[in-house]
Order: structure tokens, then sequence, then C-alpha cells
């Protein structure tokens, strides 16, 4: 029989948004393979597992540990932030998992930020959105650009993760000068930092305001299109044109 | 007090897609209020709620019936498939709440079926995507066409949600050939049925030959970027562009 590497996606924080299926998997492996920061969030909720944990930006190595143990016989596990398939590890592991013929690799997906922060501000998602990540470590800026300003003119609401970090500070200033070619810049925003943690905070604003913004790594970024409003204290894409 | 109405999203199908929130906030609710095929799939888990079902169609009835039961004092839960945020009911909900002001309303994120399809096919969302329901019953076509060209060109992976309905038998085949205006006829694609459920298939397969698919409104439908290969049975996007 193969051994099992399941690609756990836990949802944005707490237990509480991880699915039965995602619980059981953890539950079922001897070994949690993760990046420092989400192994944390489970540990104390498995405290009788064996943890490995890498610092960030050692995907590759993470990978490949977690497919090693698996070859060797254990049942592993190796958790992601939110939805294991939505830039999480679901990828990497089956393409470094070709080699590793012994392992089957089971896809666990889970609720990503798009999902999970659309909820604390209320549906700015009901209707098409464009995912996209303004981080230019693998994706050249050329190609982000021509997405937002693809998105932006289509209507689309976007959703932005990795609106910032250290090095790129002022990303997603660009984005939002990008985006205001094609709306209006009373288009409702929003954005929600530290989704399901300790310390979560939103806001809803303008796209005006937006631009204004310093946001950090750990924010999900939302720009509303034509339709959409703020009702209350909430923001609401309607499901149609009419 | 206010009393409460959740908008839960359950997920693709069996109780093991929910999260323990959405399974804990249908615990709390005294009644609980969907269409028929969704209620049905909670209600052998929840045999001892009222449940009140209303017919595909009839949305808006459906969300007065919950606003109105939770103002009388009931706590209420409107069960919607996968994520209530993502074409669900918790932007109508929203609006028509407004009137409702003794009702606090709380969205529960579920686990999207672009998502759990993604998880079935492998990893085909790891990088920027587009969200495009093919339905025209509240969106112009011209613009479901303006968004497949826009995304197409951009080169967003696109997941297709509502591909197909009795009155809508050709809609895929029209996107495929937008599509094709942009990309490669060799492009990665698959579709997921019934996701979660009995009779879950899936297809990983050219953009070429998706073409030719006839699909159901049970469906969701990928279509790769210029970087998704097949890897093995799994449709993978690679992170990203080096
Ligand atoms: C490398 S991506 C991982 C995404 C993750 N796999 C998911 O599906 O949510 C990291 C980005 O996701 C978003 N993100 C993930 N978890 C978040 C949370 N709890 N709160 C806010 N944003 C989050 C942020 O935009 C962050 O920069
Ligand atoms: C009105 S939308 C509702 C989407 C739902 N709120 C979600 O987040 O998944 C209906 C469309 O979602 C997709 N869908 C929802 N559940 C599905 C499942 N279990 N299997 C396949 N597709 C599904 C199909 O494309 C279907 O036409």
């Amino acid at each position: 029989m193969k051994s099992k590497l399941y690609v756990v996606g836990i949802g944005p924080g707490g237990k509480e948004f991880m699915t039965e299926q995602a619980a059981q998997a953890l539950n079922e492996s001897e070994i949690i393979v993760g990046y420092t920061v989400y192994a944390d969030l489970v540990k104390k909720y498995y405290p009788d597992k064996e943890f490995i944990t890498t610092p960030m930006k050692r995907e590759k190595e993470r990978c490949e540990i977690a497919l090693t143990k698996a070859q060797e016989g254990k049942t592993v596990a190796m958790v992601c932030s939110g939805d294991s398939g939505v830039y999480g590890m679901a990828g990497l592991i089956l393409e470094l998992g070709e080699k590793y013929k012994e392992v089957f690799v089971e896809i666990v997906p889970g609720i990503t930020a798009a999902s999970s922060g659309a909820a604390v501000l209320g549906a700015p998602l009901i209707h098409d959105f464009a995912v996209i990540s303004l981080s230019d470590l693998l994706t050249p800026w050329e190609t982000i650009e021509k997405r937002l300003h693809s998105g932006a003119a289509a209507d689309f609401v976007i959703c932005l993760y990795n609106p910032s970090s250290h090095k790129r500070s002022d990303y997603l200033e660009k984005a939002c000068d990008i985006i205001l070619e094609h709306r209006n810049s009373e288009t409702i925003c929003g954005y929600v930092k530290n989704i399901g943690r300790e310390g979560q905070t939103s806001e809803i604003m303008t796209l005006k305001e937006l631009r204004t913004r310093k946001v950090d790594m750990f924010t999900t970024v939302y720009i509303g299109n034509s339709q959409t409003r703020r009702i209350g204290n909430s923001m609401v894409t309607p499901r149609g044109y009419r």
C-alpha cells in the first residue's frame, strides 16, 4: 500500500474554520509539516504529533521533507493557511511528487482568505471576481499590471493577496493607480487583516482612500465592481446588473 | 437583544466539508431555511430542526422568510451550497436585511466549488484566477463575454460556475470559442461534476476537447493558464513564471 501525504488547507486561523475532513487528515497523520506560523496555529490542537517546521520561502525544502517522510512510510500532513490550492503548497507537492512513486497525495481544501475575509466585510464576492497576488517574487510585475488592468476594465470584483511586504510597501498604491484608470475613485473597497486570528481588523472605504492605506502581508484587499455598495457596515456586491 | 440570522456556506456536499463554525451555527439555530436541494443535504444531520425550503429561483422569497422568522425572535440559519458569499445568499440577505432592524446577520463562509473542485483535479488555482458565472439570468451576456476575453487575454486561470442549463446548453462552447481567441487549443482544462456528492466525476482535457463536452449545472469548469500542466492524473498550475 502506498503511504499518504495530505496537503491540508486549515482555513484562516482558528480550528473553527477547519473542515471535518481537514481535522481528520491531521488526526490520521503521524507527522505534520509546515511553515512555522501555520504549524503553530494547529500545534495546540494536536500536541501529540511530531511537527517539522521550516521558515518562510523554504517551500521546496518543506515539500521535499514531507514527501521524503511519506516515502519512508509515515502518514504525513503538510499544512497551509487558507486553501492548500490557492497560492498554497498543493501545486509544488504534486510537481515534486512525480519522483516519489510510493506516495499517494491527497489535496484537502480549506477556506481561502478571499472567502473568510469576504464574510467579515459582508458579501463583496457575490458576483464574478478575480484573485490577484501582488507578489512579484515569482511573477513579472508586467504580468501583474496586465491582470490589474484587465480585471478592472472588465468590471470584476478584485481580491488582492500579498498586497504588501517590507520591500514592496508601495505596491498597493501602484495597484490602485492602475485600477483608477478604469474605475470611479468612489468605488467601494475594503480590507481585512488577520482574518480569524488575534488582532482581526477590517475597514470599508473608497478606492481613493484605499490608495493611501498602509497594509501588511497578513491582509486581504477587496476592490468592488461598479455595482458594489456599502450597506450599513457591510460591503455588498449585488448578484446581477438589474 | 437582537435575534440572529446565520447565512451558512455548507461546502460542496457532505458534512466532512463543513467547518466547525458552520456546524455550530446550524446547531444553534431553531429553523433552517434553504433551497430544497441544499436543505436536504443537511437534513439528515439535524433531524430535530424545523426546515423551511423553497424551490429554485425563489431567492428573494427565501430570504424574506428567513429574515421574518429571525425578526420574530427565532435563531435562523439560511443554508447555501459552497460559500454563502460566492454567488450565494449573503448579498441578498444583507440587502433585504436593511429593513429588519432587529435581526443581526452573521455570514459564515464555506468552501466554494472553485476550491473543492480544484482539490479533486489537483492544483489548478495555485496562481491568479478569475471566477466567472456563465448564467445570463442577471448579467448581460455582453458583460460575460467581456470578462471571458479579459480573463483569457491576461492569462488568468479561469474557473466557470453555472456552465450550463437546459436553456443554455451551448454556453460552454461559446465561452471556449472566446477563450480560444487568446489561448492555445492545447491549454489544459478540467471539470468536476457533483463535487463531494454522490456521482462525483471529473476529467482533465485540452481546451479544444473541452469545447465539445456537454456539462450540466452541477459542474465547475477550469481553464488553465499558459503554464498549467498535466502531471500524472492531475491538473497543476505552477506558482510562478520561472
Ligand atoms: C501565500 S498566500 C496564501 C493564501 C492561502 N493559501 C489562502 O488560501 O488563503 C498569503 C496571502 O494570503 C492572504 N491571507 C492568508 N491568510 C490570511 C489571514 N488569516 N488574514 C488575512 N489575509 C490572509 C494574505 O493576502 C497573504 O498575503
Ligand atoms: C449559484 S452557484 C452557487 C455557488 C456556491 N455558493 C459555491 O460557493 O460553491 C451554482 C454553481 O456552483 C457550482 N457548484 C456548486 N456546488 C457544486 C458541486 N457540489 N459540484 C460542482 N459544482 C458545484 C456549479 O458551477 C453551479 O452551477
